[in-house]
């Protein structure tokens, strides 16, 4: 089988000059992957450097939708923007994801109404993989959702489960829910309704989870309300910025320093690799009736690849199937129990 | 002025070996300190390793709370608890500030029951600082407050702003509020409803600040639920121990890297110390009749030490006044603009 991603190729900090690169790059690295360039012809051809690639194709889309544009009027007024017309693709079938630097609010919104979401989903959340002390953990929602009831969570939660289930073959991928202590009494009502929901879910719950234990490793997936999630994640790369920061300063102090710099070098780099951001590059946008990765808006051309690379994976490891299963699954489940009470 | 620390002795992961001997220590460092040290005196005793400290005393107290104790339990039956009694101590004069590493649910109840709140302030708020890129921030509530207001946001930030204020002697520290967005409307509606009472507040407010921003150091102080705010920090200490152990790991791959870790280790010693957690040890329980300093329950001797001067320091700088003071002019700011508007 062949997968066919399509790419926003204007969005991001860079447009073309990243996300073409990183589409030649992709179709050379994997046999059965091709791509559709969506965007401005005339800017996407040059970054080609005229290379004869057969399984990259270019869709000419007129329109941009701008990094500060309001989801709505990019809905309304931007009917030829690469990001949409990459999104119909995939509704049409020519497609079978879409991946996009560009604005995360104009992204989600468009996927929302282009793609509609799953049955029995209510809300998309986004999905990232951050690397832990035994691997890594994958959270939702980060920051799609300010506002959460307890079923959002629980949804979140077969979403993320269905996600790590495909991509990396578990039967049972653990879920925890973030909190602020350990013991059931602990948190708001919404996350402790959401506990509850969770235990009688059949996933396999693993109780809440603080925040140091979401580098533990302590679950395969965490979820959260956007709002905190969100925060999660951005006080996360500033602190990992900060620490980067302070290495440097006080690896450049002196000419002693600089000297044991140069011995540290091997070992840093390998440090540095290990939690590599642009590694895990490429949130999945869950819950739609489609397949859908933001790249980091700022993502060079190896971190763009990411995205795509996790595009790809998760339409061969057929991740929607999985989540429309899982969820029937509880709506049956739901209904059993209820009858039962009758 | 003598400042006069009571000190729950028998609190924390160590008890009475690792505060005593951080309160000899204490009165050593500074010549206008007394502790008095309150707990089992048989247990406190033998730490004390037979000193003549004149500005030492100890004050018996029968019972002590558990680190998993409820706070109700532990208010209802532990009146001859070392934390009861150290702040009773507080509320009858005898001493300006007390010190725990105990039960954090425990300490907030007993400090609200016996010292009460400051007039305006609802609620309590954790505050503690955190090392960025630039100096520090202060950040709060880190967990006492798992649902805000918008108007308990607003107590958090006047709360937060008089305690920087005077133990930095600044005049307008800037105050940041934590958000997802640096637009205005981003946020869920207690945070959008926060920044506008925060625009007329009269305090420095500088608007959103995004996870990242923390540690850029954007703000002195910033405010956002105690949910929020324990996701945030306990989030920060996990990454570090993950990052720490991922350098150690690659330090000690083979006889080389070992090599290298020996010509690194004064410049790592460096880096580790500027982003020694220990040196930021004490949050402060802000909003009380009193001072109350939380130390980490795992916390050693020096680390226990900095939460005592941090106390020290938040009475010699008469942050309890400026408080009030600030709520005060807060008063009479809404009265006049009521008045003005009728």
């Amino acid at each position: 089988m062949t997968v066919t991603v399509a790419i926003d190729c204007m969005g991001g900090d860079h447009g073309p000059d990243v996300t073409v690169r990183a589409a030649l790059d992709f179709v050379r690295r994997h046999d059965d992957v091709c791509a559709i360039l969506v965007g401005i012809e005339d800017r996407i051809r040059p970054f080609l450097d005229g290379a004869e690639e057969p399984r990259l194709v270019i869709r000419h889309a007129s329109e941009v939708v701008a990094m500060d544009e309001s989801p709505a009027m990019a809905i309304r007024a931007k009917k030829d923007s690469s990001m949409r017309v990459a999104l119909d693709l995939v509704r049409d079938g020519q497609a079978e994801a879409c991946v996009s630097a560009g604005n995360t609010g104009a992204l989600m919104a468009i996927s929302r109404f282009v793609l509609k979401m799953l049955p029995g989903i209510d809300r998309p959340a986004i999905c990232a993989a951050l690397p832990t002390a035994s691997g890594h953990v994958h959270v939702l929602d980060l920051g799609a959702n300010v506002d959460c009831s307890p079923e959002h969570l629980v949804q979140f939660a077969i979403m993320g489960a269905s996600l790590v289930g495909a991509i990396e073959h578990r039967e049972r991928p653990s879920v925890g829910l973030l909190n602020i202590g350990e013991e059931d009494i602990k948190g708001n009502d919404v996350v402790k309704r959401a506990a509850e929901l969770l235990k009688d879910s059949g996933l396999n719950f693993v109780g809440n989870v603080e925040g140091d234990g979401l580098y533990e490793g302590v679950a395969d997936v965490v979820v959260c309300d956007g709002f905190v999630g969100n925060v999660a994640l951005k006080v996360s790369e500033g602190l990992v910025q900060m620490l980067a920061l302070f290495l440097r300063q006080e690896f450049s102090r002196n000419p002693l320093t600089r000297l044991a710099a140069l011995a540290a070098l091997p070992v840093i780099g390998r440090f540095k690799r290990r939690v590599d951001h642009r590694r895990y590059n490429g949130a999945s946008l869950l819950g739609l009736r489609g397949i859908v990765v933001k790249s980091h808006g700022s993502a060079g051309v190896f971190s763009f690849g990411s995205a795509l690379d996790r595009a790809a994976d998760a339409v061969r490891t057929n991740v929607l199937a999985r989540i429309s299963l899982r969820m029937d699954r509880q709506a049956r489940q739901r209904v059993n129990q209820e009858s039962e009470s009758i």
